[in-house]
């Protein structure tokens, strides 16, 4: 995978003389993004593209070549392919579609390409791919802009959308490989390459199909022990098999054996996309969880209700507070006050304030030994106006000396972005969307803890 | 409910005379929020407030009093109770808490409260409640600040989380009606008024616990016929239960029978909060659905696959597309392209560009008779940037001469809120979230359809 994600030279075979908005050229897109090493573009047709010098093919080139990327007509791509051996080019990636993902000469098509890769020792990334992202060196082959962050998330799918918009479903990624069709390098190579990279802290993968999944599970159930992996099957009803066979050209396979498995060794399966992006979130920023009692702090009956309902959805439960946290919360609130979990803290809010309230009822049940998460219900005032309403503050203030349990925040208000970003500004305290998205997360982190 | 809801004069009775930002004064809100009618402050340490003559009782006004407003500590609340008797009061909001949500003093009180309407006539909302909203002729008795849109959107609830930031959970609300612990008026009077109100084209419940089940299902199913409800039961999990029992004082009871039997009639069901917003904004603005087959376009096709998995998780499937439909995207899309449900249109976007290749989909798939439903999965670009891969505008087109068919959208890309917003300007077509939401949303179509 070095060659892929590391390259100190790439040839791009079938690169456009077109650049700017609209053209989609990836060569344009990997100057842009800061790559240092050296660019040989082939054309034929050209003698220069971008300010370098190009090559009519990559015989031609005669110098060291780390990493080919073909973009060319389908029927092209297995001679050029022979062309890339014949360079000694060492990895390709394979952009174009139209192989698996298609017909039956596709689907020929790329078995000529897997048996070169096996006869001739080059790695194939692809066909069907946008190729590879790494951050931490300014590299990428996608001829879509991508985000330019060095976040410790490696991402390993077989789609550009989830690569192009890693931000619509996984939050910010570090390192990226799209793996397309799989015709070579498939998830296990991918997997060894992030696993072992100290760069990266959280491993999240879209998966269509597995080949190699024997090896792959004992792997992952290696990995995952440090660094924790997310998986989101895709086409796993009958109707997205179909279609995943006719997209990637994947098979199910023994697909159900290898989860069961994987499940066991502590990798973390999603149910839809929307769930990625706060799986990552919640399992990069937050401690495990000990025990599966949890506490929640609210404002509102009705909203530590619902807390209640989405946590025994998550097989959660709630914490029996101690006579200790009852007692501190007693002193705050009036006499008539039944106080329980969920800890409804309005009455002591509307006599001592909410950074008051909010910071003695975290303090409590962070160091309450029957609790071993919280959620806490707050609000998202309009500030200035009303910034005596945000306890965010305080209550990054109270985790600093707090022992390491997840707290998870669901907010209410108008102000949802400022106010999350406040809160999440100190990385102890993530903010949900949903108060079944906040269980759900905290039964993930149950699960690590369970499992690891 | 007209005396709660379009009151001519109103007495506020434990008013105070601080107002201002965070004063949480309801007299003041009332006077911003633009009510018209005589209103009567009783307070007997006060000559005057906000301008106007206060009064040291409830009986010193001698006027005709259609509503009355309670918030006093809750010892006085029985006494002056019987004092809006004697000033033949007509209806009464208590806001207070610390009733069957507290202890048993509490609950003795409230039942002094309920007897006192049963024998004396007088109706009563609450205790613990925000009371009423009415966008329609700008009344509230909200302390909290509420938005002013005249939504056709009715909602009924147990809790002001729901009330004053209803546009958390449900979107815009018209009408608005806080029963707390429904003491006296319930869910069935609260839905008579809805259910008649030529204002409200559907309606929201949040419930924690029902009385007068046997009525309210009977009403239900009536008023389902003609606008779509919505229910949230929380408090459904066993400790859920138990929390809502100390919130509200409320019962259980013979939920499930009812809940069956109302689920018969057409009432839809919500497993989460978090559902809300997206119910309302499906069953508002979208055309019932007459089976269960979707079309599925897609620019991707992983999406697609994503797609396919979310309508089987929502017992809906990949309609067969007839051959008048798979011709015309033919007609668009390279040779070896495998065309098929999802239809993925990227290598035609390729060659035609988004808006020919998504305007000729939709179109197809519209009129396809084997299409009952449609899930579009388009993209959200920066504007004006790469305004070309904006559809809203021809996909918005399509359907002004489209047949009655939901069509929801999924949007993949950076400018989600702005395109969203675009594509909802002409309600023909939603925006969902999550494809999880989308698929969903059309199981809710399929579900009215079936039932009414």
């Amino acid at each position: 995978m070095k060659n892929f994600m590391e390259p100190e030279s790439v040839a791009l075979i079938g690169i456009s003389r077109k650049s700017g908005s609209g053209s989609f050229n990836y060569m344009e897109n990997m100057i842009k993004f800061g790559f240092s090493g050296r660019i040989f573009p082939i054309n034929p047709k050209a003698k220069e593209i971008l300010g370098r010098k190009a090559y009519p093919n990559i015989r031609a080139v005669k110098e060291k070549i780390d990493l080919a990327v073909i973009s060319t007509p389908r029927e092209d791509t297995v001679s050029i392919l022979k062309d890339c051996v014949a360079a000694n080019a060492k990895a390709v990636i394979v952009v174009n579609q139209g192989f698996a993902d298609a017909d039956s000469r596709g689907r020929q098509m790329q078995r000529e390409m897997t048996e070169i890769a096996k006869r001739d020792g080059i790695r194939i990334l692809g066909p069907n791919t946008l190729g590879v992202l790494n951050n931490f060196n300014n590299f990428t082959t996608s001829f879509m802009p991508l985000s330019k962050e060095r976040a410790p998330v490696g991402l390993i799918c077989q789609s550009g959308i989830f690569f192009v918009g890693a931000r619509v479903f996984s939050g910010k990624i570090g390192k990226g490989i799209d793996l397309g069709n799989a015709c070579d390098i498939g998830f296990y190579e991918a997997l060894e390459y992030l696993g072992e990279d100290p760069d990266i802290k959280i491993i999240v993968i879209h998966m269509e199909g597995l080949s190699k999944g024997k090896e792959f599970v004992s792997l992952a159930s290696k990995v995952v022990k440090e660094k924790p992996i997310i998986i989101l099957k895709t086409g796993s009803s009958e109707t997205g098999a179909r279609a995943a066979m006719s997209h990637t050209g994947s098979m199910a396979g023994n697909y159900q054996v290898y989860k069961a498995a994987l499940k066991r060794a502590g990798v973390t399966f999603l149910e839809e996309e929307g769930q990625m992006t706060y799986a990552v979130k919640t399992l990069l920023n937050l401690p495990t969880m000990k025990g599966n009692s949890v506490a929640v702090i609210t404002f509102s009956g009705a909203a530590g209700i619902m807390g209640s309902d989405a946590l025994e959805r998550h097989s959660l439960k709630l914490s029996t507070l101690s006579s200790e946290t009852i007692h501190m919360m007693a002193e705050l609130s009036p006499d008539w006050m039944p106080l329980a979990n969920p800890l409804d803290i309005w009455p002591a809010v509307m006599v001592h304030g909410t950074h008051k309230a909010y910071s003695v009822a975290l303090k409590a049940v962070l160091n309450d030994p029957n609790v071993d998460g919280v959620i806490c219900i707050a609000i998202a005032p309009m500030i200035p106006e009303s910034s005596f309403l945000d306890v965010s503050e305080p209550l990054n203030r109270v985790m600093q000396e707090a022992p390491p349990k997840p707290v998870i925040a669901w907010l209410y208000g108008p102000n949802q972005r400022e106010i999350s970003k406040r809160f999440e500004s100190k990385k102890r305290i993530m903010i949900y969307p949903t108060l079944e998205m906040a269980a759900w997360s905290l039964s993930l982190l149950r699960e690590r803890r369970e499992r690891i």
